[in-house]
């Protein structure tokens, strides 16, 4: 087991459970931004073989610029149209349970399943990610882009740990069961 | 500032924010019940001297009949229709900064902002609370009553403290500022 391959979630949210303002816009997150502080971020990233990421989070990521930030790593992008050609990125579109299969058969590193929202809620759906580590900044931002809204299935977890950072708490649960919609 | 009247919510929710089913179900909350652990309720409640809800959840509240969990507080409830009458309960309809005003120069116990989350909403949007109490339950609903949805404005916070319970991570959270719609 020492060797399973994880679907694991690294995401920050508001306490309200946006990923992202209204327009896409991640400015809240400054506000936990630390240059002596990751969250853990490159000690999970080094165990990841492939990241999974939606076709808008991708071309967000694309917008910061080099150096890539899934550079070193296999990037599958979810969407239904053409990408522009960039090494160790592929696509795959429709139903998440063949990729993961594949991922979890060919056993190089845990998936990250970056986000957006989309994406990690069709997860769910299909009862395929192993752990959730939302990282909960302290703020409402009362609109925007939701990481749950309109997942429309319960799915029971299994609360592992958290961390108390000076500027935001991380949550780390286990996915116990997806129930039938 | 020690006899401060504070406005404070103490509630449970799943961790993708919803307080209750969509048929207002809240079995949910079962898994987290215990004979021997209230989650600091006893403790908050012995503070309280008003409970402020809405008109629904109060409704719910007296399904539940005798005891009355108000019992030996002040009640108001939020409504513009007439209830029926009850010892120490009373109603208030409109803008709730008026009512906040009163009862914090009255000095009689902080106020308790048990919800629904459409009471809480429109406290945190004109300003009113000072506290957030929220006990998160290891489970995605998927759908329901959300706490926070709609609310619209942007609130800071700042993070007070956390408690891990074997069945629940109960935040707490003081309000620092609402931004302006």
């Amino acid at each position: 087991m020492e060797n399973k391959v994880l679907v694991k979630t690294f995401i920050a949210t508001s306490l309200d459970g946006f990923v992202a303002g209204e327009q896409g816009e991640l400015d809240f997150l400054e506000a936990a931004g630390s240059e002596n502080e990751d969250y853990g971020y490159a000690a999970w990233m080094a165990q990841v073989g492939t990241v999974l990421v939606g076709r808008k989070s991708y071309d967000k990521v694309l917008s910061f610029g080099e150096p890539f930030a899934y550079e070193g790593k296999d990037c599958v992008v979810w969407t239904r149209q053409a990408i522009e050609a960039r090494e160790r990125v592929s696509t795959h579109a429709g139903d998440l349970a063949p990729l993961i299969a594949r991922l979890r058969a060919e056993g190089k590193g845990h998936v990250y399943a970056d986000g957006g929202g989309e994406l990690i809620r069709q997860l769910l759906r299909e009862g395929l990610v192993d752990e959730l580590v939302i990282s909960v900044l302290p703020v409402l931002l009362g609109k925007g882009t939701s990481l749950f809204a309109g997942l429309g299935q319960k799915v029971q977890l299994e609360f592992l740990n958290q961390t108390a950072y000076p500027k935001l708490l991380q949550l780390h649960y286990r996915v116990v069961k997806t129930e039938k919609a």
